[in-house]
């Protein structure tokens, strides 16, 4: 059994650790590391309290590459499992590159004084993973992560050919506050800020930022309003799904949380350039992130569900055909399981299947891989098996927008 | 002439230096100080251009009293006329003491880390200025100010007995942003989001912050909601108006001003208890306020009027009367003789003007004085000179609520 580490200590690495520790016999020994310890610590006693198992911690400050090289020159593992911030994913990968572990990921990088959203910084990565013999895996979370393997599982199975994809997050859940995000507000708020973007017959398409609605009836959760937006799956779903013509991605938000993102956007409390302060440069979403309820506190309260999945048209055996994939998450039983809602529960769990999976040597290779490159079959039989199981049926007809 | 010093350079210190250099006859020597100079420097080359007039400028943190006494040495005003934060009012009125000068400010003191407005704080400095022989006049704005004296000249000129006074409070101005205060957002918002408290048959009614709306069809602006608010005239009215029965302060807000303030409030944008942010303790509200507009910015652009008064009820000559009288004042007029609009224009010209009635001995006294403690007529004169001229009139009948 092979060791990781496992950097960042948000809700979604809670979620990751606890299944890891959940499978011993997937994961010999896993080390958590972040910047506040005391955010391991805290994680380390919840799986100690919940399944009995010991992990270890450690301090790094993961914008450090030779801080990281050291730890995992002590710990020694076989793969360094990013959970940390966005920003953060090139020094990480220049420590695994320096020394000698694979890697992975959930989110691509960002820099951090700009809402931009590409792959192109970490494919620049491609020649210098495969020249070190590693493999770096980028995006196991949901989404980037589960919908990208839901649509290789989809051509492989269900359709000869994709034509159309679109990728429906809904987030079913209330968690009883005026406001507040699913995940990290910084980035929450970044990518629903930015203008959407959607790619269709080649070329990609800008539309202004929440400004195409449309509603869809989620199965389990209901009518939901949904919104065309950017999201970084589209990027590699565009280049790695041959012929592809339109790939769209739409997430569901409610009117309160729009109508309090409109005010806050307004008065300017979501830019993400500096603002003078007493003498010191803060930028407004920062700011903003610290008074708002931190996402892991929400768990408790947060009931409901989250539906997340793909929709396809494509010919199967030459015939028109529209598939739906889809998994439902339930917010009170991610938390019972894990101490974290669904939000988290969703991300952490694929971060765990993708770091089972490159250490047990079932996904392999070298160089930098978004995850439809790879096998599906394996991915979806672990989703079944460790809490996020998924339904497929044809539908009638394609989305009528 | 006598000399006076400003402190504080704000909108309603320009406006308040802007008219004492445009009379002459009233100020000798002005001197205009803050802890940035620069803002100084610039309402002193306004003034020059607009009027020819040359002021004086200096540097002084008015938290330091020692630093607040020296330049007082230096200047040797016969005045200090505070127009700086109500944070501050304390430690330049300890300044005043110790220099021997007299005292004049437009806000009450308040302590920066709670939303309270009252005047207690300073009431204690009562014996201290008598034993000096200085005079210290306290909230010569227009509310308090001149509602105070409006109250006063009821009082003395149209009722033998005040029973009710209600101060309405009109901001009918337009200033094309989506959320903007009207003055300092800081104190703005502190004053707005306290609850609402009322004088009523010797005892104070707190209700909850903009719980009491009514509607008022104000002179010259038109028809506005108004709600009940705390001001901290309605104190020393209580106390200086024998055997008042109620006073009430009223405001008037827009609708989206209502919606934005309520999201602020609910994200805990509007906290004035320190949040900690990147190891350093920030005030959210005072965070909100170095990414709002600046109100002094918003003087271009803003269109429409202020209408603020009193209605009074009491008796004439054993008869039941209702009696009304209010100030209107143009944004766009008061930018074009001092580049501020009307907000800190309807502030800085009672301000010049207590000051003025100050330096000339028409009022003076030893102890500390509120507005209505004086004798109105003088005052009233005044404004009606120097671009504040008030109506008067009896109404029908009683306000219906």
């Amino acid at each position: 059994m092979k060791d990781v580490l496992v950097i960042g200590a948000g809700g979604v690495s809670s979620v990751a650790v606890h299944k890891m520790a959940k499978n011993p016999q997937l994961f010999g020994k896993i080390t958590l590391a972040s910047r506040r310890r005391f955010k391991c610590d805290a994680i380390a006693a919840s799986v100690k309290q919940r399944f009995g198992a010991d992990i270890d911690t450690a301090q790094v400050d993961a914008d450090d590459v030779d801080a990281t090289v050291r730890l995992i020159e002590q710990v020694k593992p076989a793969l360094v499992v990013n959970l940390a911030l966005p920003y953060q994913d090139l020094p990480i990968m220049d420590a695994c590159l320096k020394a000698g572990v694979h890697y992975l990921d959930t989110a691509n990088y960002e820099p951090r004084d700009e809402a931009k959203f590409e792959y192109r910084w970490q494919w620049e990565y491609q020649e210098r993973f495969k020249e070190a013999g590693l493999m770096a895996l980028l995006g196991s979370g949901f989404d980037p992560g589960v919908t990208s393997v839901f649509a290789a599982y989809l051509k492989k199975h269900h359709l000869d050919t994709i034509d159309t994809l679109d990728i429906l997050d809904c987030n079913g859940g209330d968690h009883g506050q005026h406001f507040a995000t699913n995940f990290n507000p910084e980035i929450n708020i970044r990518e629903i800020t930015a203008p959407a973007r959607h790619y269709e017959n080649g070329e990609w398409i800008e539309t202004p930022a929440l400004s195409t609605r449309q509603v869809y009836n989620f199965e389990e959760v209901g009518t939901k309003n949904m919104y065309l937006m950017y999201h970084e799956e589209l990027e590699s779903l565009a280049k790695h799904i041959p012929g592809i013509k339109r790939i769209r991605f739409w997430m569901t938000f409610g009117d309160q949380y729009l109508r309090y993102l409109d005010v806050l956007q307004n008065v300017g409390m979501t830019r993400i350039d500096p603002v003078m302060y007493n003498g010191v440069e803060i930028i407004p979403l920062q700011f903003l992130k610290a008074v708002l309820p931190e996402p892991s506190d929400l768990g408790q309260t947060t009931k409901g569900k989250t539906n997340i999945g793909d929709i396809a048209t494509g010919t199967k055996d030459g015939e028109a055909k529209t598939v739906r994939i889809y998994n439902v998450c339930d917010h009170e039983a991610a938390f019972e399981e894990t101490g974290n809602q669904a939000v988290s529960y969703t991300t952490g769990v694929p971060a765990m299947i993708g770091a089972a999976l490159m250490l047990n040597g079932t996904w392999k290779g070298e160089g930098v891989f978004n995850m439809e490159q790879l096998d599906p079959d394996p991915f979806m039989d672990m989703l079944n098996q460790h809490g996020l199981p998924w339904q497929v049926r044809e539908l009638a007809e394609p989305l009528r927008f």
